[in-house]
């Protein structure tokens, strides 16, 4: 249990955070909106050796590997606050998909993996990532997939398509969920994650992806990958064979809380936007488009979103503290398509309270607009978040649909 | 600070409360819905003296006048429950406008008021209303205000129109809001409370006004009435002369909390039935409403909001137990809008998912979906709220609109 | 094919019926809202004349049985006009249901039945009603249907449960949808129309059915009614047995227009007094409600709704005209849901312009707000008519859902 | 009057149109995705040379110089078919801003500028630009402007500050809006529309703006000018000085259309792509994405909007071309606000209904989501036409808001 000195220590760590984003990594956007992010890479990196002098390095993970040993509650708040710049969580080393993957290493992997690849990521000496989906199957039922990793003699031989494996290019390793056990009777049990190194003789690197118009670089990116007889050695299995599922669905709780917090740190940052906007852009002289009612009700109305985003999320970030992901799975749901729709729609009224200038990149609003669509789609989409929460109150009212 | 064995046993009697709901109300919803609020007001008096004997009897108000001493943060989840039916908040003394009349009554009153009014009311043996709303005048500027009450030897003569006057029918007394200093320098300070029986020489009764269709009866109707030379002794006063919108902002507070947990009340009864609905009416043998994803969608978009707005009202209820009404102006303002816009919705859906049943008066859909109409409106109406929260926002980025 | 002469005079009737209605129609609103139908219907009776003097009584049906022999286009037209106030279509004798049931007996029913029946209807003598809907099953699927006509001698023994039977109080006849050949394959021609004395033995009347609030009465009213052992001539059978379904979709199509068109006059006159509540209601001396950028909002959004449903259901009308209801079965299905949407947003922008005025039954406003609640339900769900409207593009892909 | 031939004749040409974009230039659509205007630039001048030889060419133009000499109702129709793919409008020489140049020129144009612009222009031999918008200045009040154009001798000195000036990248000359005539005392007669060669001296090419993620490139590109004493002769001057607004004015009604049609367009071919995709995705074997409710809904709604859409814009167009666009003001801005609305919403639910497909450039639903969202900005913002359309219709009121 939280202690009131601690409580003010927490609290005093968000606002040294958030003064440390302000200060270090606002000056950064404009290159980066303007020149991509490998225009500020060499900045980012210099920061990260700054973020580590403070201790404030991979927050998210435990004590006993160098992070700040949060519980989902307190890092969700941590990352709302590195949320409003896009380039945040990179500098704090906690970016999506390494901190997954980190997790995952940390609670899975033997002891080689985590030495050879857990600890370099953790010290921010080399990046990962992640790859699930197939373009052939819809993502509502992850179970349906075509990448199958088959044995011979100590190696897996994998052949496969992947797409949106965001940040392949310029990773070390890949993480690939492959059919290992196919003739498993429970479908959730026949795909297991294993480790390819990103250079691997047979993953072969197809595009990186344009997401709503930009193909990205680095980090920034998400890729189309083949796996074409790509051998690699069954050490390689990352947990146990035929887990696959099991061990994402953790990563996904609280990977969703870390989305939503995301979103609401882009929320805030877009509505600073928007109230700045509306109190320095002029009608004519003296009068503040702020004057305008339809402005007035758009703060209003986000104000209410955001703060009730707010509250949804650490709400579920406790009941996963608390009693685990399984059991704030309806809750973990609802914050998925609740606040994604915020997100929408408070990047979109304050687009639109800049005017043209909403829609150049002279502001993040329109790097946010583009870029976080997928929200709605990734990670389940709005409707099949829908239907779940549907299905399980069904239940309490003795109904299976 | 609450223990955890109070907060233990707050939920005990949060329990306690839904039971003896569920057990003794529902009930004489069928006949109310039917045959309207003077049908079951003869059952609904045996019932008070039963919520008396378990000590539940006016929650609101403070241990010493014989109430149940709790914080708004906890009346509102009191009132939550009461909420689930439309004569929870009368069984309980605890209905608006009494509960406020009763709030004011027990920190402005003399000792002659508290004898006389406030006992009887505490006790429940007599009802009273509050005069505040012109029919001539925009409530969104309620110092603009006709009625008058000047001064004469020891009496007030008052002189007025009045309208949505909740509960004047069978009251014993109104508290009349009426300007007595016209020549205040702040139009804040120009109106005063003052008391007049009800059935008052000059207290005209103009009619029950139908409210979407329905005039009511008793507690369960809002009338017009006139003030035509109505004199009353200037003891009636309540309070300090000119102080009359001070006490009412300071009631406004917390009324809208009420009001709001009120409206998440009727929101879980009206989703429970729309799950019930959905669980039981069949498409084709064997087949739910249920398996259809609309419903999913409203069953979930519904959760979601319901979640929201409690979250936020209690946050505020908090905020105003611990700081004062005015410090949570803003919160008060958000979620008066907010919850107003979520009642209306999830009524509206659990309705369209009751079909033809749902626009009778078999359920109590129909019933919600006309009286609460209302909400977007009383009190403040969205619009006004969306514009004062904007406005107090803008004051933080140095602009004044 | 409309030539420009016949064009003009069709405008100049139209112009007619307008300042008919307005004339005479509209003084009779207050008394009708504050006292019921009842209470008009003597002046109604009397109105009645002049609009047969006029040539303007039944202009829906052709001119050989004394109507005005208008297309679905034009009638469209007229019933807008007609729709401005809730008893201008019963003023000139082309209400619903009788409307329906005119058209129907005009073209099925026998010589005995146009001479007995017809006749009167027309001469707006007596009124009937049309019993389908029943409480048991959900309306998506009307051909699952528990009232049964079996044969016995010359007659049908009819027993069944029937509710939102429109009007059936003060009815001179029933027309009940019945099954009479349970056994036919298809199950669209399992059920007849059978004509029924509305006091004939056996035909329970069981309540007029409060709809959002109201009982309403007379023509003004939904019943609940049953069927048991009710006797009847066979003779009484409405065209060929087993065919009822496929009479009432003729029967449908053209009632959706007539419907849509009707809510078009609601949001017209809706419109209207919003607009003028925007220019006269001041929120402080000589600022108008119409300054605030809100209103104006509702007033442009309206605007355009309402110019683009009519558009939309005027072209329907054409298509049936022209090509006739199941080629426009589409177009018919996307204006239920389109119109009935736009009718609830209207009503209710200006049921808020109003505020507290707006809830009262001083204005149209709340009748229409709680007595067109149905019209998402009624003659098809909204939820139902998308799923119709989707299911017949997609076959255009090759695809049958 | 358009006779029955006309007709069929125009509609023969419709189906052509749409035939030759779908066999010629859906084709380019996938290189123009990946890798920009550029990469298909030389295949569309092909096709211009194929559009030419049918007679297709500048179907917006009238006979004498080479056009279709099409009413705006017909080249409405034209251009929603053009707009099916966004290189359309450029193959047909119809494209932004050439389009209203030409017509500006061919109605006000001197002899000389007619040979030497416009000509060419027709000829699709060049291509021009029009700077009027500044970054400074809201848009909502086009009059209050910065850029001036000062009389030195015989020629103007242009000194300024323009963005979004479209297609400024590779344009022969920028029509440029300055104010000549500061001291008119009507603020609309402040302005002059002035010709500049586009490499003149002293016109400073800033950069391509990057719109929603994407700089662009030659006739796909929005530029920030700035004129920095550029000095060009007077008989430079388009039309009389001090009416750049009344022309931009009479430019604009018809342009407005033109977007409107565009955007339906556009609409058209989403939802094609929707329903494609709803029929061909299947969520397991045999069970295609259309069979989620969600989606039908999403087809019935989009199906229903974009039909409303259509009327009204035609609607406005036949007004335009029968009383001139000063008349169909008002129908102008609702179909301004109302179709954008439609064309963001048709877009993002076929893009949700690809799920991840839908965020990549791999149709052409991630395009028209960035490229489109300023149509909610540019030429008056949604918000601005809704307070013109409240306005106007107050005055009908007696009220001047």
């Amino acid at each position: 249990m939280t202690t009131t000195v601690e409580k003010k220590s927490f609290e005093a760590t968000l606002s040294e955070i958030a003064a440390f984003v302000e200060k270090h990594i606002y000056p950064l956007e404009h290159t980066f909106l303007q020149d991509g992010f490998g225009a500020v890479l060499p900045q980012l990196k210099e920061l990260r050796k700054k973020v580590k002098a403070k201790g404030l390095f991979v927050p998210q993970m435990s004590k006993d590997v160098g992070g700040m040993g949060l519980s989902n509650y307190e890092h969700g708040q941590v990352s709302e606050i590195l949320a409003r710049t896009p380039l945040g969580h990179y500098a704090f080393n906690c970016q999506a998909p390494d901190a997954g993957n980190m997790e995952v290493l940390h609670q899975y992997g033997t002891d080689l993996q985590q030495e050879h690849l857990l600890k370099p990521l953790i010290a921010g000496d080399i990046r990962s990532c992640f790859a699930m989906t197939e373009p052939e199957h819809a993502g509502s039922n992850p179970t349906i997939m075509s990448t199958v990793a088959t044995k011979d003699g100590d190696d897996y031989i994998i052949n496969g398509h992947k797409w949106f494996t965001t940040a392949f290019d310029g990773s070390s390793f890949t993480i690939v969920m492959a059919v290992t056990n196919p003739d498993a009777e429970v479908p959730h049990e026949r795909a297991s994650m294993i480790i390819v190194p990103s250079d691997a003789e047979g993953l072969v690197h197809v595009r990186r992806i344009k997401i709503v118009g930009e193909e990205g670089e680095d980090h920034h990116s998400h890729s189309e990958i083949k796996f074409v007889n790509c051998r690699v050695p069954q050490r390689n299995l990352l947990g146990v064979e035929g887990k696959g599922f099991a061990i994402a669905q953790q990563r996904l709780g609280p990977g969703r809380i870390h989305h939503c917090m995301r979103w609401i740190g882009i929320c805030e940052r877009s509505f600073d936007l928007m109230c700045e906007r509306a109190a320095t852009r002029e009608l004519s002289p003296g009068v503040p488009l702020a004057s305008r009612q339809t402005i007035q009700n758009w703060i209003a109305e986000s104000r209410a979103e955001i703060n009730a985003s707010r509250l949804m999320v650490l709400e579920a970030a406790k009941k996963i503290d608390e009693e685990g992901s399984k059991a704030a799975r309806q809750e973990i749901s609802l914050i998925k398509f609740y606040v994604a729709d915020v997100l929408m729609r408070v990047v979109d009224r304050s687009m639109q309270t800049h005017g043209a200038l909403g829609i150049t990149e002279d502001t993040l609003l329109s790097f946010w607009y583009r870029h976080e669509r997928g929200a709605r789609i990734y990670d389940g989409a709005d409707e099949v978040h829908k239907s779940v929460v549907a299905r399980q109150i069904m239940k309490g009212y003795g109904v299976k649909i």
